[in-house]
């Protein structure tokens, strides 16, 4: 059956879902759609395409656009910006916590402050210490949290849910996916919602 | 000096720039924004990239997604739309008709014609007869001008505008250029204007 949800799917080391992530509840709240954080890993599907990097770094031409790119949308959404002194950060650790807490109603609250950790204070993400923090800063316990997340079964679960998206067919973040529809790209959110919209109230209605 | 136009450079080989080159004029018009249509290549810059392909076909993951959103946005759109049994079709020549005819009122008109017969009507734009009779359908003498089309200096003027595309940094189609701002893909149009707008405005005011 399929899920009632949007579903929202980003890697912490993204630019453009940093983007996605600090505005996409103020857009679904306002139409009632309902929500599902989906955090992945961009690494192993990139290496399937035979990219051992970021393709803005392998790409320099299209990673110059990309950078003057987020500056204009940050100022756009008025987000906060600093361009990261590296890039890509590996965000396996947040990744894993995300993946462990997604039910929790503070899980997007997480996911923000990671992004504006990495991208607004360029922070390093990659650290233990640097999500322990976050956690805590949230007024979770945030070394029995990573714990948890670097179980093997919570490993597990960030390798499957990866898995997942290689079977949608994901292959950039932030990608949107309602039932089998996907949309890629935050410039693409407004339409996945417009999608979700008509193709949920028609189901309602069979 | 900085042209007072948009810029909307487009490859007739590319899907997203058959979708922008069927709605741009509504748009633009409607909001009073002068418009320079710039065909170019979009082949030679591939190549730098290491590129002997279209990247939907080099990455099929990323061509899969590609063709469902052609359908979904030709739907949104309401615009015709084929799956062609050729792709990428070289638009060589169409391209160097539309840079012989870049200043022509009826350019815009020959742009389009060009698009629809690759993409609603699955016509190959590579074949000279294609171009001739497209051409001609406009009231235009089909034979005469795909003949200055090919003459040396035309085929220079395509390679120079070629050339000012990768200066400006351009990487893919369809892309809008302000300045030296550039917005890649069908779906940023909008914010290109409204950059165009801002910008434009406070140029005057200066």
């Amino acid at each position: 059956m399929q899920s009632h949800s949007l579903q929202f799917w980003f890697e912490f080391a993204s630019t453009y879902s940093y983007i996605a992530a600090a505005r996409i509840e103020r857009v679904t709240t306002s139409v009632n759609v309902p929500l599902e954080w989906k955090p992945f890993l961009l690494g192993p599907i990139f290496r399937e395409q035979g990219w051992n990097d970021s393709p803005f770094n392998l790409y320099p031409i299209k990673g110059r656009y990309m950078w003057r790119d987020m500056e204009r949308l940050c100022q756009r959404y008025q987000l906060p910006w600093q361009n990261p002194s590296q890039f890509p950060r590996n965000g396996l650790r947040a990744a894993r916590v995300a993946c462990l807490v997604q039910e929790e109603p503070w899980c997007p609250a997480f996911v923000r402050v990671v992004f504006h950790a990495n991208f607004a204070d360029d922070r390093d993400i990659a650290q233990t210490q640097t999500i322990v923090s976050l956690l805590d800063s949230l007024g979770q316990p945030g070394l029995s949290l990573l714990e948890r997340a670097e179980s093997t079964e919570n490993k597990e679960r960030l390798r499957r849910q990866t898995e997942e998206a290689i079977q949608l067919g994901i292959f950039g973040a932030p990608t949107f996916v309602y039932g089998t529809e996907l949309f890629w790209g935050n410039d693409r959110l407004e339409e996945a919602i417009e999608w979700y919209e008509i193709h949920s109230a028609s189901r309602e209605t069979e």
